[in-house]
């Protein structure tokens, strides 16, 4: 480190030098150089940060371009309630208060239509509340007298402020009222103090009163019609992503394992981005609730109806997460230590593909009628195979011990001394194996919970499979499948 | 139904004729008292209702008092903002403008220390830099001239504003400024836009800036000396909490398995509890990151010096959830149809409760360690002893075909025709073993992430194993049982 930078200094002044400045002042002009150049690197250093700060920026703007739909609404938004300050006849109207308009906009305007909606509905009715209530208890201190008043004022804010606070914290209220709770006391405290001093009261409630309701309408105005985001929506293509993730990452997990060796179609960044898809099932319980509390505040839209059963995608959501766990276990069976010997491998690999394939394909199709709304016959089919595939590899795990004692003991040793081998080499193979027919038990919870969906929601039948007798003929054989 | 109904009128009718009304009156009366009862009904169900919700709040307050805690102090915050308005010389000071050291309180008080640290600094940096810029933009519309004034305002609302947005939608840039870049719009856009109107706007910038300096310092006060809730101090307690429910979970699960018909000495819920502990540490990543994010926000406090590695709790927290996964799949595999055969069980239960009450003890140590924030030469001894307890049950389990073979194959048999049922029997058992094996394998990750913790934030050595000796010791057993 010492020695460059004497080398940077040492060239510094050379350079100095051949500019023809005076050699006497070049201690100086060293020390002017330097920090010049110290000056330069900063500069540049930060020059950098922000050249990279805004590539990113254009990368996440490029990769979702309702972002910026999102950031040019709010401008708009902003732009639309600045109006009341530049004309002149709604300025007088509402009496300057327009910053209270301004405001609830800034606080008001959310990503989807849903959180809008929630926080406006929010915003309204406890402002309306608390005005009342605040000129109430403003009448109540004007009649306890002079010295008092203050006092009444000081102990209603304490204790109504407190009051909301700990209504903020019961989980039913907050999931509902959180916001409206925060605006209770805002306006409440802002109302009661400054009725205190401002001797206009009534005018003020009103004034403020009128200016929330324009910032809310306006605010539910752009974000309806001006390319509307639903938390709806959102949560339906959520579901229907996240299920065809679990269903290329259990595909991929087992097919990886398996042909290690084999032929890889895609590029192997894609091949591990797919393996790892199911993570994204794990880490998505948070959102999935907010998008389900927020669809609930959202007007019948596209393809959903109202009081359409938004919490059923959360239970859907979470026999998912079960499903994810396993396939996480699964995935740590794979990568451990202990291999498995080629032959059981390529003994049970059969199986083994056949029912991750199978509940994959499962897997997929319930995704299909989710994302369609359409019910499906071929699902009952698909669950018939997959429940047929655990048949079949439970019976190969059964033959298992056959193979092993016909082939790698040789005729003539004791049986007492070779087993121990073989077994432990069986032991990751049995541990995948049944970690797979576990999986497809999941599956069957998801199924239950997607038919649920479909009947609450009152789903049509997908014109593809119209002929209700292979449906019932399906039935049948998943029954004979399932007693087996 | 009906008849209930029919009855409840009758008897409300005869309780009017004993009152000593006119008896022609009775239809009229009739429908009087059913709007009557109705009403009361109403109202009895509401209160009921409210009453409910109250008792419901008590127990919430109850169970955690610093709620409770936390309610008041938002109370005494705004009951001490309010003062402004009382005491006039304070009131005169900042010209009426104490509205925004009202609203300041509401909109920044949080929790915990970190977070009220975090809105509050962001808010005052934001209020200044908008203010600055607004000023700057003000002054620019003024020399366009008196046409383009409001387009140049307008135009720099939208942009700047659309510019913040979309800031917040950066994740770096949200997890440390998403408050600021609301407040910056606010605060930008209400200066610039009505600095077209008053034309006091140094005036207006500074009452806004001093108010909000008031009610920040006024929330930093209240909230680090009345009763403090610490991020930092919370996510410490919460990962401690979380490895003793880990614990608890993995060694209930594995007891209950094979102890199904033993003793217990608790009562089944507290069982039931302590064995779904982990789904705690399943569904706690996003608390934890968020309190990570503010402790960063946090003076030194307790045990915690400035610059503590919070990130680290986020590696240690998402350790345990590998494990959690582990214990998840394990109790689908323990609570699934296939049982195993009461011998296998057997063979293999001290093995296997083994490894389970040396696992667990290891990530209560851990828990110790993390706790009293001293390192721990027990730790090495414990890890040592799950290593060699994973190396026992792989000896039992590789001894299982032996034992098969000699107790449960009469000697007259075939070999051939036996062995397919015993081995069905023995995949959950060994599906368990390898699942647990699995589990000490990620104990060792969240080991390695505590002991990281520990060297980062220099964590003392626990008095109670002061002897460095049995330290290097210990490591040379660990060794010697690693490489068995």
């Amino acid at each position: 480190m010492a020695s460059g930078k004497e080398v940077l200094e040492r060239v510094q002044w050379r350079i100095t030098v051949a500019d023809g400045s005076s050699e006497v002042l070049v201690p100086a002009t060293g020390l002017a150089t330097m920090a010049w150049v110290r000056i330069k690197g900063i500069l540049w250093g930060l020059g950098l940060k922000v050249w990279f700060f805004l590539k990113r920026a254009c990368v996440i703007g490029a990769n979702d371009p309702r972002k910026v739909i999102h950031c040019l609404k709010v401008g708009l938004a902003l732009a639309l309630v600045s109006l009341f300050y530049f004309i002149k006849p709604l300025y007088d109207g509402v009496g300057g208060n327009s910053i209270w308009a301004l405001m609830t906009v800034v606080l008001v305007f959310e990503t989807t239509v849903g959180a809008t909606v929630y926080k406006c509905i929010n915003r309204v009715f406890a402002t309306f509340l608390a005005g009342f209530l605040a000129v109430g208890v403003h009448w109540v201190a004007g009649q306890s007298g002079e010295t008092l008043e203050p006092y009444v004022v000081g102990a209603s804010v304490f204790l109504l402020a407190s009051a909301a606070t700990f209504s903020r914290l019961i989980p039913s209220v907050k999931s509902l009222f959180d916001y409206g709770a925060m605006v209770f006391i805002l306006t409440f405290s802002f109302v009661v103090v400054s009725g205190y001093r401002v001797d206009k009261l009534f005018e003020l409630a009103n004034n403020r009163i009128s200016t929330i309701v324009i910032g809310t309408s306006l605010c539910i105005l752009v974000i309806t019609f001006v390319c509307p985001i639903w938390s709806g929506q959102e949560l339906h293509s959520l579901i229907v992503r996240n299920m065809d993730k679990l269903a290329d990452s259990l595909d991929g997990c087992v097919t990886q394992y398996f042909n290690q060796s084999g032929e890889c179609t895609n590029s192997m960044e894609e091949t591990g981005k797919n393996l790892q898809g199911y993570k994204c099932v794990l880490s998505s319980k948070a959102s999935e609730e907010s998008m389900a509390n927020f669809a609930r505040w959202e007007p019948p839209h596209g393809k959903f109806n109202f009081r359409y059963p938004w919490k059923q995608y959360l239970k859907i959501g979470s026999s998912m997460r079960s499903c994810a766990y396993c396939i996480e276990a699964l995935n740590s069976c794979i990568n451990s230590e202990n291999q498995a010997a080629k032959l059981i491998k390529k003994h049970v690999s059969t199986g083994c593909l056949k029912l991750s394939s199978s509940s994959s394909n499962a897997i997929r199709e319930l995704a299909e009628i989710v994302k369609t709304m359409k019910k499906s016959s071929t699902i009952d089919l698909l669950v018939g195979e997959m429940n047929s595939a655990v048949q079949e590899l439970q019976n190969d795990l059964k033959s298992l011990p056959g193979l092993w004692n016909r082939s790698t003991v040789p005729e003539n040793k004791t049986l007492e001394a070779t087993p121990a081998v073989p077994l432990m080499e069986m032991i990751p193979v049995m541990t995948l194996a049944s970690i797979l027919i576990e999986i497809s038990g999941q599956i069957e919870a998801i199924v239950d919970a997607v038919e649920e969906l479909a009947n609450r929601a009152a789903f049509g039948i997908n014109n593809k499979c119209k002929q209700s007798e292979m449906n019932e003929k399906t039935e049948g054989t998943v029954k004979a499948l399932q007693s087996v």
